[in-house]
């Protein structure tokens, strides 16, 4: 009797036992191992179609995607549809009410020399300047080396071009480093410098390299001062003008720019995803910008970013992958000029009913993958070990911690855990904000090696949650 | 007096004691901290400087260096020059005696369709190729897609010029992987159609991109079979051919290549060393090729990794470190024809008083670097803890067992542990071996960041011995 009732249980038992264990198991039913060679399959599929470069075409058709600009709108429209086509779920633009800065005509800069004559500089408005005068603006240079050079000498600011010329420092490795050291300069450089009276300010480009092309960026003025305009210089033209100014002290710069604030408008940023088929409400988030600078199609900043987030949704979805839970690729708008349509994203009554588990922003160019970034790291990274090993082939060297941008902010803020797949940079900044970042800044193996990386971690973390 | 003797003892003991420990201890008395903050130094006026990049274009300089040209010639002196200038020790050229083949005048395939017309297409020949007669040939074209498949129909080859439409493998994420599986075609396809009867083979470029610029490299003959004329045709053409061909199998191809081989000459690597204080006759070698192709400056391929061999024992020599052991720069000629440098290199008589520990060989290209290979990895791995501590700001990520190299394949056959600074590549297989190896392929700081990863490299080998 008794050996009968085991035997009863041991059949039902083994019946059973295949389902109980996988609903009790939960998340820990997701079969690493056979991940590994589903995602090889993947990745395999990937290369050789290089869906991403094709997006990246698309993405940057419409040219230089100026917050608030008709490009910006068209690029708008073009991810919708190229999202719709692709077959994600839910694909939809958040609207968001966005400033709107124009550049209008090329500026001009002459500089004006009893002993060298007259020549034009290569500059641009940064973005945010106020323009000059319609006739233009003329005064003496002050070239100053360091915001303390500045402060030193505030009686000798008034009524001058104030001249920063500060180089990236080559000697730092970290690309990135360097441009946080040099950038103050760039966003807090007018307003420095009329705090003493000056006219104007021109900033030497961010970039590396000597090179005849205006890199611009965002400036923000200090409220309590008044505002001048403010414009980039090409390192090149940087380079004379120092020179010229050692040669003749007197020299004058007539400035023209055009540039102003326009009315608000409404633009959006654009969502698809994959819906998670046991948790919808969980999302992990792949983000990049659809904005960009005027100056080009900004194709490595950051319409790679863009192709790559909506690759590795087709990637996963190709594949068959249902995620548990859902991954969203956002494209956001206005990264450039300070993040709103992060802040809109983050704080949208849409977002009440979802739990963002996962943000992981592409920002920093399309170059060949190296390493992951995760925030708040130490928790998740214990879960990463297996991950690791599938990443590797395809250039992940390492998963530290680390991990946010602009556009994710406000998410990180709510608690939600940062990531950024690591591309190589060194390059980066030599096509940054500047009318070099065109196509063939950007390669399609390495996009599509940071596709293959997206989908893999973010369907990972959708089945094994954070 | 047994304590007067002790205390005395004790007195020279510790007076003593650091000279005596200093010279026991031996390679362990390299203070490995002290280096970590010397290397950073010496790293920041690396990338200050850039010379690297400058000593590229002087390789450069006199183009294509195809071994035994006029070109390659003036390669080795400028090489020796620059060296000399450098103020490096033993600049010396050692002779070695290279085949030479000339490409003559530029190669014409022109196919001749009745359905078609008539269309030129992109070839050039394949390096160590005969030409074809004065007059050009002409056949049909069978087009196969493996040794298999031209196996399989042996009786179709005769008279026919193969076309080996095998293409770089893309779903392959390593480059050099899905390279090494497609070259055996163009190393091999002439004498495997020549035995079935073939008149003359056109290989597929080995490159992943679609481009209008043939890829050249070296094809072998079987000394059994006839010798029989192989070219290497442009991507796109080969995707044209193919499809012309699904149109009008009967197409003819009109070849006329006039390349030849000339008589053997007399050419040299190119040697530099700092001469080791402690043991000069052991050996670290910084190795690279400064023979190319003929299409182009051969500046990824390899001028790049000349460059970044002269920078590492410059930027040794101007932070003022003091090898123990030598440091040796070998730029070796006749790479691309099969290592004649090499072999030279390591039977050469000048060799049986040195022993090589270390040969570092950098022939992947300028890219950034990633990781360190080491040969025989499991025994020095052990001693590089601190060097990956070291390296890591200047992208090395791994040090791993791997390395390797044609140039220091006969002194890894004698026993030397092999090594390479390893670089990103998703783009190198873009320029190989054709017209569009520009020194624009290559970036000033990824390459003076190999060559500060391989200055510590070899510096902290030179000390800690192997």
């Amino acid at each position: 009797m008794l050996k009968k009732y085991f035997l009863k249980r041991s059949v039902i038992f083994w019946l059973i036992w295949p389902v109980a264990f996988s609903l009790a198991a939960g998340d820990s039913s997701f079969d690493r191992q056979e991940f590994a060679c589903q995602a090889k399959k993947m990745a395999e599929a990937a290369l050789k179609e290089e869906k991403a470069y094709e997006y990246l075409k698309t993405l940057a058709l419409p040219g230089g995607r100026l917050t608030g600009s008709a490009a910006a709108a068209r690029a708008v429209a073009q991810a919708t549809d190229l999202m719709t086509q692709l077959g994600f779920d839910q694909v939809r633009q958040e609207p968001v009410e966005v400033n709107r800065w124009q550049r209008g005509q090329a500026e001009k800069a002459l500089v004006k020399s009893q002993k060298r004559g007259q020549h034009s500089l290569h500059i641009c408005a940064l973005g945010n300047s106020i323009g000059t005068p319609s006739s233009g603006l003329e005064a003496e240079v002050l070239e100053v080396h360091s915001f303390d050079e500045l402060n030193q000498w505030p009686q000798a600011v008034k009524g001058k071009i104030v001249f920063f010329n500060i180089p990236m420092d080559r000697t730092e490795p970290n690309p990135f480093a360097a441009y946080g050291r040099a950038v103050p300069y760039r966003t807090n450089g007018a307003s420095a410098a009329a705090r003493y009276g000056a006219v104007a300010v021109l900033v030497r480009s961010l970039t590396f390299r000597l090179d005849d092309f205006p890199h611009t960026g965002l400036m923000i003025y200090d409220e309590k001062i008044p505002r001048i305009p403010a414009a980039a210089i090409a390192t090149n033209q940087a380079e004379q003008l120092s020179q010229w100014l050692k040669e003749d002290p007197q020299l004058r710069l007539n400035l023209k720019m055009s540039c102003k604030q326009l009315s608000p408008v409404t633009s959006a940023n654009v969502l698809g995803q994959l819906t998670g088929e046991e948790k919808p409400e969980e999302i992990i988030l792949l983000g990049a910008h659809l904005d960009s600078w005027d100056l080009s199609p900004g194709a490595n900043d950051d319409a790679a970013g863009c192709a790559v987030a909506i690759e590795a949704l087709r990637l996963i979805k190709e594949a068959g992958w249902k995620p548990k839970r859902t991954i969203r690729a956002v494209l956001f708008m206005d990264e450039e000029f300070g993040g709103t349509g992060g802040r809109f994203y983050a704080t949208s009554a849409s977002r009440k009913s979802e739990n963002h588990l996962l943000a992981i922003e592409q920002d920093n160019g399309g170059g060949p993958p190296v390493g992951l970034a995760l925030r708040r790291g130490d928790k998740i990274i214990e879960k990463t070990e297996k991950l690791e090993e599938i990443l590797n082939p395809y250039g992940i060297n390492w998963i530290r911690p680390g991990g946010g941008g602009v556009d994710i902010g406000p998410l990180i803020q709510q608690g939600t855990v940062a990531g950024n797949v690591v591309p190589a940079t060194q390059r980066y900044f030599d096509f940054h904000h500047s009318a070099l970042d065109q196509l063939s800044a950007v390669h399609p193996r390495e996009i599509e090696l940071q596709a293959i990386v997206l989908a893999i971690v973010s369907y990972y973390f959708s089945q094994e949650g954070i």
